[in-house]
């Protein structure tokens, strides 16, 4: 898929409005995490002791809807306001961040808890990577 | 449904984590701007002049996108992150008038833009009124 | 809100694929359905007895990502493919459906069951009068 | 990404509803598609001759609206209702399908129709996969 965006990017008449390498990885990593998110709070959903991951559910869902708007607004290239983009980024990285954290509180017993920990790091970063331009 | 959304923060197990009458009317006016940014997308790409309106057409997806993602945020009371909260609230807040301005220069020519300015300008003010506890 | 959408809905320069009060109706209340199953998942997560709610909470999370694409959809007037569009709304009513179901099985033990009950059960309805032009 | 989507399945205290590398890659390819419509419809936004594209960028939004609600519910694993489930996936095929036509009318002047009606393709293919158990 990785690919596939950055192609979407070169492809589009106006230039993307931040190197497209950094700004395809942002984009497929907020992708990978949302899903990731939704993944990990329906496995909660189901767990045996689904009262102790009650934290875990809700910030799996916020980051869920927040990693996945920001992909939709990290895919457009037309005419971007960049104040509202970099607040969106900034806003993407902190629920991330959020997430992995309490994700890490129950990974050495949920493995999905790992995995879901692992990709909020992942998109934490390349939204670091997007503001700060470094890789 | 205002209402509706009301008594679905009074029936939560968990307090709501602001005022509900506030939480409410932000969460209405969000779930509004983001239909009515909605409608004005595809209006504006039914103009005979819709040339003129791209960066009008993509501030209303990305101001449709965000509203969404907020009126979801807010809707959830269990366990909330209050600083992701609060840079949501700010996201929307800023997106909402970014959009709201753009809209307005079309208000004259076009009477979807002058009605989504208006739902812009009125999920602006209850984002701000849940920041800084007025109304 | 209700007023708002069927504004926009006669100010697009294309005409309504459907009467707009009835397709004004049908997308309200699918933002409703969307905005209070959202929240009853979440109310849920947060009752004593999640345990017993592990139904409920996927099929209002189903039921309010149905119900928030039907809204988007059915929002747009533009060149409309009508077998995507029946398609969309015959699975907003059985989303609806569904949901309303089982919410009803909680109703009596959670005030939150029973609107969001209430809410599918207008869904429901609104998605039937467009499908089959009956008020 | 597509070996995180698996991760999640196998981590899920439930079985997968489906065999978990189709499953996997029907989610994929709506992930994938849903990102490709939505920079499909802003690049079109962007093109010189725009009003040609009315069709094309309307049905990119759909597209990209279905596909993201069905990567949703396809991955959750907890109790899910089969007739909701088979519906999605219909309605995506049929979404991918139709956007997919209208790119290709495109196809020739414009790389970014080229690479969407691809990626609705790979989509309405995992669908069909899902529904009738082919590969």
């Amino acid at each position: 898929m990785h690919r596939t965006v950055e192609r979407m990017l070169r492809t589009n008449p106006e230039r993307p409005f931040a190197p497209p390498d950094a700004l395809g990885n942002c984009i497929h990593a907020c992708m990978e995490a949302a899903q990731v998110c939704t993944a990990c709070a329906d496995a909660c959903v189901g767990e045996h002791l689904v009262g102790h991951l009650a934290t875990c559910i809700r910030l799996n869902l916020d980051c869920a809807d927040i990693c996945s708007m920001t992909s939709r607004v990290l895919t457009r290239q037309q005419s971007p306001d960049l104040t509202v983009i970099a607040m969106t980024i900034e806003l993407c990285a902190a629920a991330a961040a959020t997430c992995a954290s309490e994700c890490e509180r129950h990974a050495d017993h949920h493995a999905h808890c790992q995995v879901a920990a692992s990709a909020c790091h992942r998109c934490f970063d390349a939204c670091r990577s997007m503001m700060f331009g470094t890789h």
